[in-house]
């Protein structure tokens, strides 16, 4: 352990950072030794979701977004969250080649990643990068994720303010509703805003977030703008927002509840987590789950009876030892 | 206990069915004594997955193929997994009021299903109810699913034969590939084909099935089936290759070998939200996770070293202890 790597990245050492990085993506156990170290230094920067569904722009809305936030002298880490494929397991290059531009400037650190693995565990994996480039020394880490699914849902909820961009002609409206996507949008951006149906889709929009204000009773009533992304229209605007949106957070006390509940729920994750990763090893290890399958297959057991069993065998917690 | 559900179920009781998944919905611990009785008399039946993304018509398409399996007297079970609000976390009503129609029919159970939750537990839940359907006598379960994010591709990893519905003008075949769908799909369907561009979608599919031949040396190649489900066109055409596909995994051994990877993924999954969920509870009860929460906001601890103190203090397993 002759690298500090806590020091490096508090420094301001990308490559420390991508180092790190790569052991949390990883599940590399040295990953979380320097975590530990780093932690009490976050905490600082602001955390925006960009979500929306495939083919919405949400990556030229990053980019846009990112060069205007830049002209404040903020600095800004991009987590690229890709649906990736089951198989090769690996984050598309596309969003990188794509942000070459923006890489070329210090300030700005992109990272794309993978929705790999089993149960989950990208919302976990995206909680500990924006860590890191928090550590790293970022005012604002920009999350963009695709917003389909209870995975992106959790990936999302990690952000202090979630944009939901939306585009005319995909049905996105009522997809999104159906998703529940749209309850936790703070900022809707209508993209594509010059395409036909941009104003039919923005009416929408506008009289849900009236129906929504009206059951919810929330003080914050999300705007919505208007964008052409790719021809830099409506940018600025969409910055105001966020900046409107952290401001009521920050005066009204919900920027520290909300934080204080993710927290909860990131702790309850990683406890998930780490649970999984040590009962996997035991039951791969030692051929106890290849037996186990085999009872299964053969109906000499039952997965219920199965799983009991080995819960209570393996919990050191008082009630289930009484259950047992 | 004065009623045996199991035995009702066994011997076709819907009602009894019902009353179990609603049971298995809200994790309510009689439905796991039921299904370890149930479980013996499962494995029978056939498991189909139809997924695609939102708008390409999956509903219909299922409701169509539904009708034709029937022509051949086989019991159908359906159930529509529906991304739902985090915030109500109810099903929409509207996928059970679209197959009223089918309702009719003694031999068709249909279940909407939320995908609520924290943490991914969708796919388990959707396991034990194709096991419920199964132990009722459905000779062919249809688990129709949204196909994007981590949780969609592991209730679809349920299914035997996995149905991927295209629909031309979405960009859908792109976005599958990037999301890694088109990975784990035995059949392409590519519907409302006599749409613009349906040809030229056919043609990617195909080159993409071409190339995937090549890179994983599958014995059995995707067949692309053109359908107009609305107007019932290629509806046996799709129910043709579902079955010609279920003869290949039978002669060649991977139907066995597939449920045994399968039932390996559901015991794991099984143990690991069993824990969670005691090991949740114990915590939330307590005030444990409150005090935690304090003092990571206040900095005083890090999530790290106590998600590693938890885990230790509540798992007897050896390696942990040892490790702490």
């Amino acid at each position: 352990m002759s690298v500090d790597y806590a020091a490096q990245i508090l420094e301001g050492s990308q490559r420390a950072a991508a180092r790190l990085i790569s052991w949390l993506e990883d599940e590399d156990d040295r990953a979380y030794e320097w975590m530990a170290k780093l932690y009490p230094h976050t905490g600082r920067a602001y955390i925006v979701g960009i979500t929306g569904s495939p083919g919405a722009g949400k990556s030229t809305l990053t980019d846009k977004l990112t060069r205007v936030i830049r002209k404040s002298g903020l600095k800004v880490g991009i987590i690229a969250v890709d649906p990736s494929s089951p198989f090769t397991g690996g984050a598309l290059l596309g969003d990188r080649v794509r942000m070459s531009e923006l890489s070329n400037d210090p300030d700005i650190y992109i990272r794309s990643m993978a929705t790999r693995g089993f149960l989950g565990g990208t919302a976990k994996a995206t909680a500990d990068v924006v860590k890191v480039l928090d550590a790293l020394g970022k005012d604002l880490v920009i999350i963009e994720t695709v917003g389909v699914g209870q995975d992106e849902i959790d990936i999302i909820g990690i952000a202090d303010t979630t944009c939901l961009v939306l585009v005319p002609g995909l049905g996105d409206a009522i997809q999104s509703m159906k998703a529940g996507i749209m309850e936790i949008a703070d900022v809707f951006v209508v993209n594509k805003a010059d395409k036909q149906g941009a104003d039919q889709l923005c009416g929408e929009v506008c009289s849900r977030i009236e129906i929504d204000a009206h059951i919810r009773k929330r003080d914050w009533t999300a705007p919505v703008v208007k964008a052409v992304a790719v021809e830099d229209i409506g940018i600025e605007q969409l910055w105001l927002s966020i900046e409107s949106h952290r401001k009521y957070l920050l005066d009204s006390g919900m920027f520290y509840e909300n934080r204080r509940q993710r927290t909860s729920r990131e702790t309850l994750r990683m406890i998930h987590g780490e649970l999984f990763r040590v009962v996997r090893e035991q039951l791969e290890q030692n051929g106890r789950l290849d037996a186990a399958v085999e009872q299964l297959m053969n109906k000499k057991s039952d997965p219920y009876t199965l799983m009991h069993d080995i819960v209570c065998e393996w919990l050191s917690i008082s009630k289930c030892k009484e259950a047992s």
